[in-house]
């Protein structure tokens, strides 16, 4: 949910004190138009800033719609101040989600030709402030948020496995976690990932492996009868590789580079008429 | 400056209600690492990140600096708890701004080559919230921060110039803003270039021009005697064209792909010892 | 995390424009001591408040301790305007928060005379504001937060069955979620439970059954080979029938009670000396 | 008065950053109904997180009201995404508050069977966050709020005594507080009260005697011709022991659990139709 | 009590995104010094200004102190850059407090020559944010804050009047108001103090009469055995008429001017050395 | 620009837990009337205010206009608990700004009739929280801004020239801001002036001299060669002084009076009807 205060800081931060080229009378129309191909996201925050100085929302694109060139992903209407006051946050705000979303498809699109029940995940390298829209973005480009924050699924980290060891490890989380929690555990090594497995894990994390060492640990698993527990592949993966990694036939891969490296999506924004 | 509330507000979005595994008594070091070679950014707030939590920053780059892999940026050192909770948030910030500086820095590599004078400038094409981390990579990445909001320089665009034209336009500006406020008038032809200088405009913006058209409206300017005015070159600017549109001889040539896409520089953060 | 926005938001709740009879010179300890036997909660929070107001914490107590009349759970030291400026506040988050821990405890030990294994819950029936601070009470008083927000475990409930059926439903929600994130479905009749179960939810609600009925509905899971299921019953469950519940092999109770109508421990603050 | 800043506080801890079981289109409706009888309040900030949500309040029953179960407090109609987004916060804002009226309520007719005229008041004992919302509901409840925060009336305590006698430290406190505001002198022995009286004190707080002893004191008090000054017992008073206190003649019984120990009112929130 | 997010906004307001002339390296002291005779206030927030920024406060004047020019307020010592953050915030809001403080003081001074027991009062005439500083001014300068907010004291006004009648409103605002609040009603005509005075008002406002026919409703409550309720004089009071006020025996004269047009004092900060 | 937020801080301020006395039931109406002679400014805001409480305005007087005693500034329909709640913020928000521009109408007055074109201009020195009001309500008046915040246009002080020397520190600080904003240098002798004109400033400060001798730095300029470059008088100019100052033919006379130092507008509130 974007709240209102967000959009405050967000508008204040592009307005400054005294914008001086808005202070026109009248009243128009916006158009947000893509100007190359991709993903639509983000369009709801940008609905709500248009909202919040008084103007309307005439036209709205859906979340995770693929568009071309031209295409028009909101329209408004209100006094030529909001609108030109909403202008470039709006912009910024679906170039941003927009270009997360378009980067998780072409993701998810690789991935699934080598693979077609993969997922492709984000991680928590995500922009200050924008967690939940980066998020949003890759479920509307076809991917799967992970985990939202440290609160929502745990992770057995090396620091926690040095202590205890791996299964240790794992019941001490285990002990301290809700219920409603899932349990992931790292492993380095295919030979730990049955143990994690039996241990309790949820989830099994192949860290920071090549495409052929991901495979012997699915098979190691495989062969302790741990076919169900869900992996997950992590770590330096990239669009060239994901497609690899998929066809591993791994449950998970999750690429940092979804929310911390997408290119924005290009977009104009025409006023008038 | 970063405020304690935003810090805040960042942690609070990454740890949710109840971060069980960052629950670890005892103390520890940190030290964040590059793991590629980039500009380094971003490091005040991120050492701020830590001292909010009560952590001890023991060491620190500054900012601007390049950096090779395995380069320390920030070192600190606290109770386990704090530098857990602050590690994802610090990484982050650091990680986004030092991809903004780096990549700042390549283009203003690139155009010195062709001109030694040229500004390359960041736009308001920011990610909202991070306007001032934004501005501030850049100039570490050895560029200009462009105007910093709607009321810092003003723009004459063409739904003003459409109205009045542009003298017209420019001169109705100049009557409303402050003198210690600059104007800048987009134009979008040569011929209209000497106009805007003679009008008071202190910046000429040649928008969306190929380098040819560029070349050609500075050459007006400079027949009409007004090589003195400050230009600017903007629109679709890119990492490779960047040196052609500076051996133009453009005073400024902005990007607003600087900020919005630049990819994020990888980092490490290693706990312990 | 409690974060010093709202440690300020409480105190000047409390404080008011010009608090008079605070404006004390000199220095002075302060000491919070249990007036009725409980289990302490809350105490960092309290720490925080006299930190942000410029005092020392001197000794704390863990949260999770029990205490008896007379115990001392938190003493602080520093300027007489602060530490009277923070007596009231400490005291209602560390009588809220202990007075959960406490009821959770008395829970806790109801039911695992009748099950050991048994986990006691909260709900997302918190008070508005301290959602963090109450189940971080109830892990004190040895409970289980259950989900910390609708973000965490999804819920299947009655209007997604009324729509697409039980199966329907999971499987559509299960479509939507992150593999991250457990699914629980919502079931009202024993005859439902091997249905959701075998639909892919990870833990069963057993929701508004009396004991027997909730011992009938386990059985059928089991009969059906889904005795690994988890399974939770929830609905006007109280301390008087919670070891009745926890006696039927169930693995969850969940208490909306625990939260939001536990009365506050009784405590006393001390100063001077 | 509650802001959209809390509600939206509120909304987000209990949503998250993606909560996909409220990504459900089309309209309904919804109602909050009573299934225990008690008092209602908390209606307009529950009415308020709706409308900060976009949906419409259709009915709203008036704070203070008796309810019974069955009875409705709140109906709402809009998007069901915004309804659903808004029925746990609203219910636990209803819940609450209205546990503390109806505690209030039932203290309140105690208390005047015993005496017409006592007023049963609230005092700092609050939740924190909800200050305003809990003496809201105390007055709901037909109680008084006494001093909303430390500016409001001010105290002349045990320290200030011991330090000036309880004359001096009277007057000392009359010197520094505006003519607006009252003074309240705490007692702990009834040949105390008539010296407070002529010193000055508007009220005259009885602490932590049993009701012979409050009835003692307003002899004493009568006797030395103070029967006008108000008067206040405290300390300990509970549903068992209000009557008592209130047939001593006491102008205000305090008593602290209304706010910090009444449980919550049991609703239940229907949507759809 | 002045919060760090105050402050946070404060400077935000002041340095905007890249404050350039600030980024200067080293450490430095500061002196604020008063440039013109007054009394001081405000000294607590601006020490906090600083300390917010890191650097340390090594003296400070108490608020209320008289100062000639050359007086130093306040002293600190940091780094530069702390240094020259805070400064234009910190003088501005010594200079704000202490023109209020003056203000007030020339008004006691005034009045006290003319009757030696008068409170000079401000108002709610307050500057929007600024309430409890200013309030704590007038404090300093030797006057009485009135009530803080609508919360603090109620006010029985015409529109109750127009609709019960003076008695019947006083009567009606009794009922509804805490035992811990004093009442207050506003007559326009001598003839009805009295009448306030036995309907139970704690103090008459004597609302836009002159001196004269204050002194004419002072000596109607008098005649009438209310000598004893207080009585405020209050309605375009200046600091020409405030002595005349105070010369007709009324206990209390309030002047919106202390507070919504007192001008600034003169103040100068000195760094280096 | 006013955000929501701000004016819940407001309204909270002035409201604070439990307002009794606008507890009222029906509509009502309320007008906003000058009742002295001035210039208005400060109406979006406040008409804002009773938006945000769900007031109607009916009309409103555009920022800038003159009044007289009995003009309507503003008109407001709606409940009448929301109507009494926005009126004392409105009224001190209305009277606050009007102030201020009343002010710089006077003193732009008085200057223009000295020298038709010289711009009078506000400074740094406004009240912390209202920097965007007062500078907005500066135009009102027909006055100049000046520089917004820190960021907008940078100042070369004499701490800077002690180091570097004039010239050398102008060369500093143009190497490190952005092209966009202009640079203002302090000089204190007319000699200086030209010097600083030539090392790039854009503007020359002429500090805390009299009249004669701006003329002088203003004639050492045009001697020169540089009477094109902007030129502001500063340091201790009143109303009293202002045409003097504005009689030299400086470009810019700035005065700190114009915010810190300007009574408020009186105004009247009047509900009903």
């Amino acid at each position: 949910m974007i709240t209102d205060s967000q959009i405050e800081r967000w508008l204040r931060e592009d307005l400054g004190h005294h914008d001086v080229t808005n202070q026109v009378p009248g009243e128009t129309t916006g158009r947000l138009l893509a100007t190359e191909a991709g993903v639509a996201a983000g369009i709801d925050p940008a609905a709500r800033v248009f909202e919040y100085l008084g103007a309307s929302v005439t036209d709205r694109l859906e979340s995770g719609t693929s568009v071309d060139p031209g295409d028009e992903l909101l329209a408004v209407s209100g006094s030529t101040r909001a609108v030109l006051r909403g202008e470039r946050v709006a912009v910024n705000l679906v170039g941003h989600a927009s270009g997360v979303a378009t980067r998780t498809r072409e993701a998810v699109d690789r991935a699934s030709e080598a693979a077609a029940d993969v997922r492709i995940a984000a991680t928590r390298k995500t922009t200050p402030g924008l967690r939940g829209l980066e998020k949003r973005a890759v479920v509307a480009g076809g991917g799967d948020t992970h985990r939202l924050d440290l609160s929502h699924m745990v992770m057995v980290k090396d620091n926690h496995v040095a202590e205890l060891g791996l299964e240790g490890a794992i019941e001490h989380v285990a002990d301290r976690v809700s219920f409603a929690t899932k349990i992931e555990a790292e492993v380095e090594r295919p030979v730990d990932a049955p143990t994690a497995a039996a241990a309790g894990a949820d989830v099994v994390l192949l860290d920071n492996m090549d495409p052929e060492t991901v495979r012997s640990a699915l098979e190691t698993l495989s062969e302790a009868g741990h076919e169900d527990v869900l992996t997950e592949a992590s770590g330096g993966i990239t669009l060239e590789s994901v497609a690899e990694y998929a066809a591993t036939g791994v449950d998970v891969v999750s690429m940092g580079s979804l929310t911390h490296s997408a290119p924005s999506l290009d977009l104009s924004f025409r006023t008038g008429g």
